[in-house]
């Protein structure tokens, strides 16, 4: 098991890309797209991280937009539904909203208010795991819906940022810097 | 058959939540969201849309970001690799674009060189087709990356747009209005 865990983290990592100083100088961009161009280690990369989540949740919320992927993707191999969550202005009806900081200034992310019924267990998924910014933001999001975050999904997680640690749930993720 | 489809796309209409004047005055949006939170009615969906597509095609690309979700799913139900063609200043490395118009102003997609081999036979997969200007603007960014569009497919149709009559391939899609 452990050995098949590796060697299928070995096979992701040669499916993601290194973009240096994208999307600003100082940052190495983590790029999925070729592992999404092959149908075969994406999907068992979702049923890797499939396997790992504990509990069965009642849904799987996405974060815009690469996390609509891996969420999607998450929800239709455990079969339950998925739940968008998207940057300020995109969503239509009545919202729920969370700012948070980054680096410099601030971002929204926004929430349908019946996006699902009240006390529903929740997966956050997006592709990346960084700083923690956008994910912690997330889970605050659902809690204000009234419903329950349980676990994060990542496909990568970038270790040195600590990322884990400004997570009151436990993170997943399948390939780790 | 044909009963069986016309119940399929009256259960995923009732899903369909219609918000008038969003995200502009004038605009009836129509929200696949409650779609997606079904995984039931959503899978179907995309098991159906599957079924339309006469050829297997070599890739699904899906556009930004609602087309993300219909494409990935599209991808893993049919067994092949996905492709995201993104607004512009996403995606890193060597990218090939297409400016087109909007009813006011321009926009500009993108799609990585490398994305897949040349000659690659794709079908394009998005949430909606209105009057197809975004929908043109990827098959000719597909083209001018070298590989072929085969079809089209959408969950949701507006008719009355003859989006369609825009489009030099085949369109399959699930619910029309």
């Amino acid at each position: 098991m452990e050995a098949r865990n590796a060697d299928l983290a070995d096979r992701i990592k040669s499916r993601i890309g290194e973009f240096p100083d994208f999307p600003k100088k100082g940052v190495s961009f983590k790029d999925i797209n070729g592992l999404l161009a092959s149908n075969g280690i994406f999907h068992e990369a979702i049923k890797e991280l499939a396997d790992k989540i504990p509990e069965k949740p009642d849904f799987i919320a996405g974060i815009e937009s690469r996390g609509f992927i891996i969420g999607i993707a998450l929800a239709l191999e455990i079969g339950v539904g998925f739940v968008p969550i998207r940057k300020a202005g995109k969503l239509p009806g009545e919202l729920i909203s969370e700012k948070y900081n980054l680096e410099y200034g601030t971002a929204t992310i926004e929430l349908q208010k019946n996006a699902m019924p009240k006390g529903s267990k929740v997966v956050i998924a997006d592709d990346l795991l960084a700083t923690g910014g956008t994910s912690k933001a997330a889970y605050n999001l659902i809690l204000k819906q009234g419903s329950f975050p349980i676990c994060f999904a990542f496909i990568i997680q970038l270790t040195n940022l600590n990322g884990e640690k400004r997570l009151p749930i436990p993170v997943f993720s399948i390939a780790k810097y």
